[in-house]
């Protein structure tokens, strides 16, 4: 077949490492679920699997920062490029809402804003990297440092979440896993998936560890002031006086717009060393040939930050406690399903799972696929974020759906059991 | 200074591979420029430096794309995550919107949405690197291509585009310079930096080329339809046929909304040759772990390509033409520089110095920092898109503010003359 090429030899190829990399990620994991849907099934999806619950009328942002947006795009000044670090006014807002709890105030300066956390992550993980160098990251945690670390070959590490208490670092094993190629470690507050919120005291040993071992701490704060249980929420670059802090943020949860796509890259750094190091010159290099976050979008968010009120958090905050406690309650009627916490922040709780109570399930991920194909809904397998035969659940839903699901999930361990 | 930790040894630094492949772009050089102007020089900054003429009155966006995006925001029904690929109808959309230039016809499935244009150029780049690969970048030509490259470990290499041909690629380079390891060639048309707009002929022997050396070609059209010459503006998609095509693309200059960043990869691949290689799947891949377009900004994109008027494109091109005769003509009148052909395309056009005419000038650099010190004015030395002492100067202005920047230009250059 000459004419039609087919027998041609083609220079390029697939990159392999892509493919592996994106193995890894809760995407990849829920789109495998997804697939595994009965199309005969008539009854509403129910999605306790992902972070986004923007679709539901109580979950719905505030109208303010809609029209935050239209009066940004009205104006017509946004429809320029943007400048590679985000434009001034929206890190001068960044940097005084961060400010509020800071015992120091931030600069635009220290403020990078990205393309919803993720790109933060990318940020981070990109300037950090040197053939060789490690990174300690939770266990379990969200699986994306995983994957993205793998694709830009940064080598990690992974310290535990201590379920038995209150899902605490392990702070030993991260002193036995650091070297002198470790950069940096991973802490995500309030936690996903755990559900937990780091006490201040916690924080501060962290912050002392990392000091010790003169490596950073990235901060993950995504879920920032998402908290309803007795630990208040207190950012990690409250310790920047110990250590260099990178934190990272977005609107995407506490406004619920994941797909409005704008977050933030944030050193704490009061003692000039991650200047002094090069690492802010990285970070401007590095969004230099990057993608920007939408300027109309980047130009609503001095508005959007002033003019939310508080009703509206308040409203959303209530509605998670809620739904926390709801799942927490719904899920102790059921023998094979343990939660060693109640979620007190985040939108997830991790909860194990006893397959010597399941007639027919061999393993997390075997239960999550025949939860999806019989009950038309989405859990997370634990061995998605690294803990194998326990569930990521979301309890971010409008209270009914999520009653719903918890519903169908407590009849198919009935279904399922011994 | 134990106490301040200030000889603390810390085990982070910057990433000196991203330092450098930054110092490649367009953004880096005009930031440079920028810094140059005199602060006491009341006369307004013109900006011939760069694509964005977005906030002239007579380049302000179609009002109906504009209404496209509040009426996606108001929905509330775009304020979750995106599909990694994009979601459905705006791929839908695009597919569609391409297919009218084309003689076949795309489907969704060949289109994954990206962050603008740059964001198409990374995830093109990703997936076709491997160790020792190398690719083909025209000269002159768009420095992220390099920026990028350089950052990513891909090997790149330069053909001409022939001034005395009306920038067509110099063909016989290009097969010179291919080896085994070469995986693609770019090529950007409506040409950036040159203006010119290539020929359906000319594009057939690239398509054929490309072939002959088992190579893709990389359709870079981020200025389709900006055509105002005697040739039409003829997608490389239409060459599908003989030799797979990746085609980039965004709304961001035909609709004059840069700062909307959203851009499309879209495969042309009637032979299933992509797929069979494994890109297509180390697209999906690398779209898994990186972040989209912001969700509303894809679901305005059916209505603004549907809802804005032949009215609004053609006055577009109207002032586009009339700023290409002006720049066209106004250069002439000055001796030290010579433009080979008019711009037929794209807000671009390369102009050669002739430094022997002129008494304190170095080079184009040189130039261009003495004319934005003296003259408020950003002209992009021809170094920074890889031709040394040639000037690329953007006519995309509103026509009065072209014809002061062109009068300051021809002021400098008196002042500096012989």
């Amino acid at each position: 077949m000459e004419n039609g090429g087919e027998t041609k030899e083609w220079r390029f190829k697939g990159n392999q490492t892509l493919t592996t990399a994106s193995g890894f990620t809760v995407r990849g994991v829920l789109n495998m679920l997804m697939e595994n849907l009965n199309p005969d099934d008539q009854r509403q999806v129910l999605r306790l699997g992902h972070g986004d619950p923007s679709s539901f009328p109580c979950f719905y942002t505030s109208p303010a920062a809609e029209d935050a947006i239209v009066d940004a795009l009205r104006s017509r000044q946004f429809n320029c490029y943007s400048s590679t670090v985000g434009i001034l006014p929206a890190r001068k807002a960044v940097a005084e809402y961060l400010s509020r709890h800071l015992p120091y105030t931030l600069t635009p300066d220290d403020v990078f804003l990205t393309i919803g956390c993720t790109h933060a992550i990318e940020v981070a993980l990109s300037v950090l990297t040197y053939p060789g160098a490690n990174i300690l990251l939770p266990c379990p945690g969200f699986p994306y440092y995983e994957a993205f670390s793998a694709y830009i070959g940064l080598q990690h590490r992974h310290f535990s979440l201590l379920p038995e208490k209150g899902w605490e670092v392990d702070l030993d094993a991260v002193e036995a896993l650091a070297d002198e190629n470790t950069v940096a470690m991973v802490l995500i507050n309030p936690g996903n998936p755990c559900g937990n919120v780091f006490t201040y005291k916690h924080l501060q040993k962290v912050a002392e560890t990392a000091k010790k071992l003169g490596i950073l701490v990235i901060a993950d704060e995504v879920y920032e002031h998402l908290t309803f249980g007795k630990n208040p929420f207190v950012p990690m670059g409250a310790f920047g006086n110990i250590t260099p802090i990178i934190t990272l943020g977005s609107i995407s949860k506490r406004w619920i717009v994941p797909g409005w796509r704008l977050g933030w890259l944030v050193t704490t750094d009061n003692q000039g060393i991650l200047q002094k190091s090069g690492l802010v010159e990285s970070i401007k290099s590095f969004l230099n040939i990057s993608s920007d976050p939408a300027t109309f979008i980047q130009g609503a968010l001095p508005q959007i930050i002033e003019k939310t009120n508080e009703d509206f958090f308040s409203k959303i905050i209530n509605t998670l406690c809620l739904d926390a406690n709801l799942c927490y309650e719904k899920l102790k009627e059921i023998p094979c399903i343990t939660c060693p916490s109640k979620p007190e922040g985040s939108m997830f709780v991790m909860a194990k799972l006893d397959l010597s109570l399941l007639r027919d399930i061999q393993d997390d991920l075997d239960f999550c696929l025949k939860l999806a194909k019989e009950e038309n809904m989405a859990i997370l397998p634990g061995v998605a974020v690294g803990m194998k035969n326990w569930l990521r659940i979301t309890f971010a839903l409008e209270p009914l759906a999520l009653e719903e699901g918890l519903e169908r999930l407590k009849a198919f361990c009935q279904r399922h059991g011994d």
